[in-house]
């Protein structure tokens, strides 16, 4: 028997966005009764909520998400428990969990954080040793429950980047995979002309 | 070997719309060397491009998409030829064809018209019977590649929403699952507050 989660946090008017972002806005336009049907419009930044960040959000790269192969978002899942610690270091344990092409996702439990100042002001980093490892395993995708793996000047988040790692930010509800087995992670981010793309992440169990 | 192909258009600034909604705008609004990132910001209306509809589009039920289960965004796929039709009549051959929770896409190939005035203007409509046809079967999701199923006053569209049937609206690539025998396909919106939503559509072969 198939179950999905959902690991995306929700869009909704004025949600928690990153301190460098403009606000979210989402509003009716069109109402049933004088419009004979009902509309929503949106207007966002492509890093509010559960999101994909691609190489173009912080390098010169000129490749647009919706030019990256679809088989990047669809993969096989693996959690890392990773509550508690402030700067996620390796683990030698990894290396048997971690596979070539994984959808590796970090639970800190962050997430619970999520709509206070504290959640984009004092969230957990990645250690270098720990992406290293990451990319030396060619995993597919590195998924997050925090805005980001590290602070300005950004270097983890290029590390990634320069070895095609995409990055996705904001997840949410990953305690409920952690005694799974094993998971699929779906995540196709919108067909868009932009450098990064809100996302609907579900896993499949 | 598992094959994905992609069902939806792309989101562009000022890409095509129906003509009752507000135009797209797609901008990038954070520049590398100015803002040390890149980032695009997106105003869009819910029916924009390829998107699910809800009944709380036409009707008053008060259910968001965000609201509606996972399992209804994915499953099995099935597909429908039925060009060169203008008004998409009942076939007796379709009730071996389609299943319960079946997702089911029309290939009527106006999608070629995608850009061009009569692509909203002038496409094929589903008849009734053949509404009612898919309502009986207890389709999961009806996928179109026209912009609707029907013209004002929307019956077609009022019919399946009361029997809480989707429709995914503008799709694209129909032809490439023309002789294709097992699909399935993912199409997981946004996680939005609002009656409809953008959404990637992949097959799954």
């Amino acid at each position: 028997m198939t179950k999905l989660i959902d690991l995306s946090h929700n869009i909704i008017n004025d949600m928690p966005v990153h301190p460098y972002d403009d606000s979210v806005r989402l509003y009716q336009d069109k109402f049933l009764k004088a419009d004979k049907y009902n509309n929503f419009r949106l207007e966002i930044g492509m890093h509010a909520g559960t999101h994909i960040d691609t190489p173009m959000h912080l390098t010169n790269r000129e490749i647009f998400i919706d030019e990256i192969a679809l088989d990047t978002f669809i993969g096989k899942g693996c959690l890392l428990d990773v509550r508690e610690e402030n700067v996620i270091a390796y683990k030698e344990e990894y290396s048997d969990i971690v596979s070539e092409n994984d959808i590796v996702l970090l639970y800190t439990n962050h997430s619970d954080k999520y709509g206070t100042e504290e959640y984009y002001t004092k969230h957990p980093i990645i250690d270098k040793e720990l992406a290293n490892f990451f990319i030396e395993k060619k995993i597919k995708m590195l998924g997050i429950d925090i805005p980001s793996p590290d602070r300005y000047p950004f270097e983890v988040h290029k590390m990634f980047f320069n070895h095609n790692i995409l990055i996705i930010e904001n997840m949410t509800n990953l305690s409920e995979l952690l005694h799974i087995k094993k998971f699929e992670i779906i995540a196709f981010p919108l067909k868009i002309r932009a450098e990064a793309s809100m996302v609907r992440v579900i896993a499949k169990i």
